[in-house]
């Protein structure tokens, strides 16, 4: 039997993030990389461990599109479900808790509590929504980089994300190399190709398409839920391989049918189990996240490139000091391994001391949220 | 300046197939796969060349998704827009109209002339719309036959066909092997991957939730514009590949900016021409394409497997006595070619004179459509 779940009316999930263990930082403005200013602008953060008296052994970790600060979870430290980069985090980790002062926040424009597009507009006391500007990977940096030197980092051990969260640590190491020491690099590049914004763009047509996306205006909880389960469904495709999700689904049929589809259509002939698992990939994005959000951070996805503002991609590229790791994973099809490795060469040709380091995994962009031994191996090369 | 046109409200597009040329054929029944009877059905469908006394020089091109009986275009021989296998039909072509009957029909469940869930259910009076009932490839293949015979033709001198065409003539192959003395399989596969059904399901879910699509019960030129569109631009990256599309579009601006996007929302930042180029493939399908035959032909392609109805794939295959041509294309990944390899492999390995060729080509699934040269060549090995 179909559970009759409704996509457009599912439950909130409570927010990601314990609210014990997230902290807040408010500041008044941040001059943005296309003009314009944006204020006031909070970011919600989380660290673990303790920085030093010479305020140089922090680690900024940095997060993917859907992502939260939630990155470790010191009492469920064993459990990748509960905290994005688990694994990797704590005692005895890549990021060793016990000697980095580790610091994720919650990227500009996203809805795990920093400032966004579901944020309330000062001006007129109603979510922002589409009066939101638009945010680039650069104005998410930047942001954090208040952040960093409320906290007293005076320079940065480490940054390191993985896919959105890659182009992070990258534009954070060109932007700012003298405040960057390593660098890890993790499934992104120096921008994206022509075919992952088309995929990026078919999923926001999907949300704007929907009728409840209401131009960005949706209330809380009343959101284009049919269109973002179906950008969902198409980012996680994108997210995986042929060889992943041939290993796990093929073509068996769907046992358990789990939810009712995005449209909420009767099935056209039997329903196959990875259609099943896509419509539940969707139905769980929606009660945990903000479509807008979705929106603005896909956005800024699509419109870096690292070269922006700068006369050529070796005059960016050169500007960096920090040690660097590029991890490109053999089966990734949206940021495709061939790519970050180019970009390591790049880097290293130009005199940087760079290491590209391919995960061998079927699992595609999202081994790097999957494949925790070699990861630990990878970043254990620098760290 | 951008060109308000609404993928809602979009004039609808002179059928693709000259009236003048087009003849239909209508019998009374066809029993399905899945069970039941469908009838009456009509083919439209066109011939061109002249079949023998002998009744065996007839041969089959079966069409892709949105395809037409419009395969070839004698008044205009040369130009690929005009009719979709144009360059390889016709005298000294592959397909030589001056020794073989070639016969192009449109498959049932479509919209250029064959019974289709646009057509009316003679028990209401009104379209099928989703009282369509879901058929396959082998329904497909079932109704060219009874076309076939209609035509007087004893014995198919060949049957070729690419994507769902190239199924349909696997299925000719396995099913009537005494009937088919040649097959060209072009960039189809046993079955589809798992990734493939599920981008087809993602578009059929924007098809659905669009509520326009009203159940599959919308007026004739009031269907799902918006949900049609962006069904058409995932499907167009699947048809390409990243390397087309970095040559193709890489990271240009938009110049034009020739149609609003299907969902009418302004553009989040610049326009990217490859963002362009979709819209205006979205709006030029939704000019010419019903969305539910959309529905079931993708939905036919998902659910085929030679090997359905027989123990194994083994014993479906060694059926086929068609002296067999499979051709795949490096870059295509909705049917990879690895998989088209493998299929000849194992027809051969059973004893079937089969040949695979490789189309050397950046242009992904596509490929079938564009590479002449290569296509006729390939062809030429069989015919």
């Amino acid at each position: 039997m179909v559970a009759q779940i409704d996509h457009n009316n599912v439950p909130a999930k409570a927010l990601a993030v314990p609210a014990r263990q997230m902290h807040t930082y408010t500041f008044d403005s941040l001059p943005l990389q296309y003009g314009g200013q944006l204020g006031p602008i909070t970011l919600a953060y989380e660290t673990w461990g303790t920085l030093n008296a010479a305020g140089d052994n922090a680690i900024l970790i940095t997060h993917a599109l859907t992502g939260s600060s939630h990155a470790y979870d010191p009492e469920h430290p064993n459990d990748p479900k509960v905290a994005w980069w688990n694994p990797l985090i704590g005692e005895g980790r890549p990021f060793d808790t016990s000697r980095y002062f580790v610091v994720c926040s919650n990227i500009l424009g996203g809805c795990y509590g920093s400032t966004g597009p579901s944020s309330l507009n000062p001006h007129t006391g109603q979510p922002y929504g589409m009066d939101f500007p638009v945010v680039t990977i650069h104005d998410m940096v930047n942001a954090q980089r208040k952040l960093i030197e409320h906290l007293g980092v005076n320079r940065l051990a480490m940054v390191a994300g993985g896919s959105i969260g890659g182009q992070q640590a990258l534009e954070w190491a060109v932007t700012y190399p003298e405040l960057v020491q390593k660098v890890a690099v993790v499934a992104a590049t120096a921008r994206l190709t022509a075919q992952a914004v088309a995929f990026s763009e078919v999923q926001r047509q999907a949300i704007m398409a929907d009728p409840r996306w209401q131009g960005g205006t949706y209330a809380p909880g009343a959101g284009p839920g049919a269109g973002l389960a179906i950008a969902r469904m198409l980012a996680m495709i994108t997210y995986q391989s042929e060889e992943s999700m041939e290993m796990r689904f093929a073509r068996q049929p769907a046992t358990r049918l789990t939810v009712s589809s995005p449209s909420g259509a009767a099935d056209l002939g039997d329903r196959f189990d990875v259609e099943d698992y896509l419509y539940y990939q969707g139905y769980t994005l929606v009660r945990r996240f903000d479509a807008n959000s979705y929106l603005y951070i896909s956005r800024a996805m699509d419109l870096y490139d690292v070269s922006e503002g700068y006369p050529s991609m070796e005059t960016a590229l050169q500007r960096l000091r920090s040690k660097a790791l590029f991890i490109g994973v053999r089966s990734d099809f949206l940021f495709p391994a061939v790519h970050v490795r180019r970009l390591a060469e790049q880097v290293r040709i130009l005199g940087v001391d760079a290491t590209y380091i391919e995960l061998d995994s079927p699992h595609g962009h999202d081994a790097f949220l999957k494949e925790w031994k070699q990861m630990t191996d990878a970043l254990h090369t620098i760290i």
